[in-house]
């Protein structure tokens, strides 16, 4: 397994397996692996032949300078679990590698970078989709896999890739969970252990919401509810934003759910919770998409 | 020669001429072609095996509608031109094609964008690296061609491959001009026959200019004031700006030339040329690299 350090090496080996008529898959990921990462890296080797992963904590995403300095390192942890993994190549680049020396130019996404995580985040998911273009630019991939864990990246992403005409197919890969249904996250290394613990309410939230609407509920703000109700049950979490949108243009979803609903929680866990930036606090995501099928008695009989 | 309209093609054709190992390059125009676009043609021609042609007429960098709407289209011709050139496929979408339904994401440059035309020009250079962006992702040449009349837009695009990481070689081709010193533009098409006349008067000013630094002068406000005084004898022009900048950032020049300075100039061309967006006033943009050499009784005699 190489391990590459530059856009120009990158090319260079994406051009010679391009041309010896190989499919080629990347999966961008800030280190820290999980299984998470690796469920990625298996749907992308059964998209291509051979499976480059990108490890680079990217400065740019980080509107809180606590937050990236917090972020989980593990290098050789992470160097085992690509190879275990059966990935061909890392590209893992400086920081100077990927932001030359007065670089200044961005990709915006518009509307799409603004709820959610948005608010909280300013200019998170600008570096978010200045970054994912280099890599795949660096990389040339034919396809790249993102966790829908992190569902507003992944519709980002997509909106990116469509609306600049990326050569690219940009695969959403389900999320993995914990035994108790927590979404694994780097930043769950940093909750301790009683937060850990409470830390299930999210899974338990989505799944509340997910049970009443197979059970006919389509009340959006009863949906919400179940799933805030589930999440006051921990002490120790404060939300940030429990909300139904779109799944694909993020525009609030209706008061009575028609079709698919995003439903995205943010949730702080940890001392002081509603201190969003005490550095022991930690900011969990999850979601999942809630999609009502008719009802029978819906149905329209002709 | 092919004519390609969507991006789909355009990436299969590429990628199968990559995998041929032909070298491919792209010349990104609006259409209304002239020897300056043939002088492009002819230089990309030198560096690939295929020359492809784009003709679009971006909309999102015109910030005056009238300026679009006015934008000369000559398709017929410039098919004809570029089958006599040589040009092996034209690359023609339709604006759908670049701007799917709903597209917002946008490329920002930076500073780059704000002196010179971005300031009478709004918005212009983010409209041109977005277009420019789509077109590399369409084409995925291994060269691209522009003109080094609208240096600013050079500038932009050579920063935004670099930062990006484009896997391209921005190619910058001299300045094509008429008898008379007139860099060639379709904008010329617009002026009356008196105006066209009296256009000289920009490239007279850049010579006004080059001829003093050879002369020995390094005075910034000096060689300016030459420049605008060949201009002055226009009645018909009036000066939008004129200033010298760091040929790379664009930075403002020193007020003694130190090294290489861009000596830029946009100028109104027309009735009542002060009023800039009456509808027969036509802009007109011209510049030259001003390289003072080192006076031999400034040479340090050690």
């Amino acid at each position: 397994m190489q391990v590459i350090r530059t856009n120009r090496e990158l090319q260079g080996l994406a051009d010679a397996e391009r041309g010896a008529g190989r499919r080629l898959a990347l999966v961008p990921t800030m280190g820290a692996l999980h299984a998470g990462h690796l469920a990625l890296v298996e749907a992308a080797r059964r998209r291509a032949d051979r499976v480059w992963v990108s490890i680079f904590v990217n400065p740019t995403q980080f509107n809180d300078p606590c937050d990236l300095d917090g972020y989980p390192r593990t290098w050789d942890a992470d160097v085992a679990a690509c190879s275990a993994a059966g990935v061909d190549a890392i590209f893992a680049p400086a920081a100077a590698e990927m932001y030359p020396d007065g670089a200044e130019t961005t990709v915006e996404v518009g509307s799409l970078a603004l709820p959610l995580c948005g608010v909280a985040r300013p200019g998170h998911f600008q570096g978010v989709a200045t970054i994912v273009a280099k890599l795949l630019l660096a990389a040339k991939p034919h396809v790249a896999a993102f966790g829908e864990k992190d569902f507003q990246q992944l519709a980002v992403i997509r909106r990116m890739v469509r609306d600049l005409g990326f050569d690219v197919e940009i695969l959403g890969v389900p999320t993995v969970r914990e035994p108790d249904g927590l979404a694994l996250s780097s930043r769950n290394l940093r909750l301790d252990p009683e937060a850990r613990r409470q830390a299930r309410v999210l899974s338990r939230g989505l799944d509340a919401a997910r049970l009443a609407v197979a059970a006919g509920e389509r009340d959006a703000a009863r949906l919400l509810r179940l799933a805030t109700d589930e999440i006051a049950k921990a002490p120790l979490a404060a939300i940030d934003y429990a909300e139904l949108r779109d799944p694909t243009t993020l525009a609030p979803a209706p008061a009575t759910l028609g079709g698919a609903a995003l439903l995205a929680l943010a949730v702080f866990f940890g001392p002081a919770a509603g201190a969003a930036r005490h550095p022991d606090t930690v900011r969990l995501i999850d979601n999942c998409v809630l999609r009502p099928t008719p009802h029978p008695l819906e149905v329209d009989p002709r």
